[in-house]
């Protein structure tokens, strides 16, 4: 069974497939390649896995090369994305050839990144392994490269041909990935989606349990609820930002810790609940609110307490260079209540402190 | 004086403003700066010269920062592209900040390019201080850095706010400098417009003189013919691929040689005259048209000979990355006659090697 969702932006408009098995369907994966020439970029966890299935596919109709790439979030580099560009150059491929990713969040959005740069921009596809890169990552045209100063500061917008998202790859991952994937999924339920929000409440044990319908229905859901809000705002100049839920805190964690160790899903589930606290700060968001919150990120799996490395000035100087900051302030998102996020840059400075102070106080 | 032309590109569109004493106009370059923080790319040699000017018109009501990187083609690479995104990030800027590229065609493409990257994109300012660049590579959103396997193969295509050419800057030229960019200029004679030419023939020694009104005069035809090409096709789908004469040989003769041993304008003074020597082949081209236009090169100041060192067989495996290849044919620009300038994959394999042979018969 597959479903089909549709990520409308005029010329760039393309498509979601999810379902089981659709890594060795050739003819799906094809039509989206404009020309001969392809290569696939992975790396060192995901080729023994379907390098294999995905070349046999190909290999008749296709010149297909392969860069396989450290795995981790410490190696999405412009040091490593180089290394795209060598295989390229060495293969002599051509404007014409087609990226293929195949492998997480990391390798889709270097590849997306190598795309839009080699030669000033080839086509490319999204083929995500992992339970975040599914239902985040691959869908809306967010590409960048990390630097030591900012997580995802040098990128680009750009679009994939498709996306092809099979089920059945999320039967290899370890249980610690899969939680990281729910807490994006989580976050679609608490943005705008309390209908989302409460079935995620019932399911979560069997979600973790790996049920592949359940699974692929969460998947569906999330990548539509992302897809309408890219089509409304494709370059992040508004309502797309609500999708930051978590991740001005979440980035400054994954930074601040070093890329790598802790995982993206982690450090973006600590950031919404320290989101929460502000807005219950704020008298936005209730008590039973936020613990209802913090319920389903524990029975996710996840993390809610900030690790004992960080600081509030850690916080403060890794958070000024967010790409949501303007003039000075940095604009978060915050929650008016479940399914009720909101962009906001009214929330006082000493509120925001309070916050920091009470998840930095690591004694307490 | 100032002249101003437009390039149209919808809601990208952008002026031109050419003429001199422009760097110490600050209103002029204040309005195209969105916002309060600045930064200003330049290199060792550039920066003793104009970068005081600048920055005074801009302290007093800027942020601004200044990165310097050392001057050469050698030096447009990923790794100094990184130093400006490490300044970026020291200086906390947020993706309101605008870039100024102030140096020549290396600065600007770099410049670009950042701008292009950073926080997945922000404004930027071209204020060209060369020939070459005033005339060509600060017009049209083409920026990229180099790969040692081929030159400007990572890239974006990406607008500027604006253009600021301001004529006094060439005094500072050196003479093989503006002979460099008088390349570019007479190929716009060859291109299309043969009135341009025969005007070039008529004015060359003044212009290598540096007589500021006919600079002025043969940078804004050179615009106004760029700008045109460009509105039509930014992203070099057709007939912007036409700017590319003598590009496909003069790219192979730079990376070949090694970036910065040979002059961008040097490089595609010898790749025109390739080209001319294979229209000729062809009979595309008459053999007085042909010699006419070496004179103007020789007049120019320009080599018009492959460099000792370059073989056919590196000519051959360098094209063979050309970003106008396609289905494994290299197309190539060609003329039909001084000012028709034709894209041409139907030249045939032999005329091409006789072209390659005759260029690195060094013995001859």
């Amino acid at each position: 069974m597959m479903k089909t969702l549709t990520v409308t932006l005029e010329d760039r408009s393309y498509p979601i497939y999810i379902g089981s098995g659709l890594l060795s369907r050739t003819k799906l994966l094809a039509q989206h390649i404009q020309n001969k020439e392809v290569c696939i970029v992975t790396n060192t966890t995901v080729s023994p896995l379907y390098l294999k299935k995905l070349t046999a596919s190909l290999a008749d109709n296709f010149h297909c090369e392969v860069v396989v790439l450290p795995d981790g979030e410490q190696y999405k580099s412009l040091t490593e994305l180089n290394q795209i560009f060598d295989q390229l150059l060495r293969s002599q491929f051509s404007r014409q050839v087609t990226l293929i990713a195949l492998g997480g969040g990391v390798i889709g959005d270097m590849t997306g990144f190598a795309a839009a740069c080699y030669q000033r921009g080839v086509p490319f596809i999204q083929i995500p392994t992992t339970l975040l890169s599914q239902v985040d990552s691959s869908v809306g045209g967010k590409t960048a490269v990390n630097h030591a100063l900012g997580k995802n500061m040098i990128g680009a917008f750009y679009q994939p041909e498709c996306v092809i998202a099979d089920t059945n790859t999320l039967n290899t991952l370890d249980d610690r990935q899969l939680s990281s994937g729910l807490a994006e999924v989580i976050k679609y339920g608490l943005i705008n989606d309390f209908i989302f929000f409460e079935w995620l409440e019932k399911n979560i044990e069997k979600l973790r349990s790996r049920d592949e319908n359940l699974l692929a229905e969460a998947i569906e859901r999330s990548c539509n609820n992302k897809a309408i809000i890219v089509a409304k705002d494709e370059r992040e100049q508004g309502v797309r930002a609500l999708l930051n839920l978590g991740h001005t805190f979440g980035h400054a964690i994954e930074t601040g810790m070093g890329y790598g160790e802790v995982l993206h899903g982690e450090a973006i589930a600590i950031g919404m609940m320290m989101a929460v606290d502000l807005s219950l700060r704020l008298r936005w968001l209730s008590a039973p609110d936020a613990e209802r919150i913090k319920q389903l990120f524990v029975a996710a799996g996840l993390p809610v307490e900030v690790p004992s490395e960080m600081s509030e000035t850690d916080f403060m100087s890794l958070m000024a260079v967010d790409k949501k900051v303007q003039d000075g302030v940095i604009r978060l998102v915050l929650l008016k209540g479940i399914g009720q996020a909101v962009l906001s840059d009214d929330y006082g400075a000493s509120l925001l402190s309070e916050t920091l102070t009470h998840y930095t106080n690591h004694s307490k």
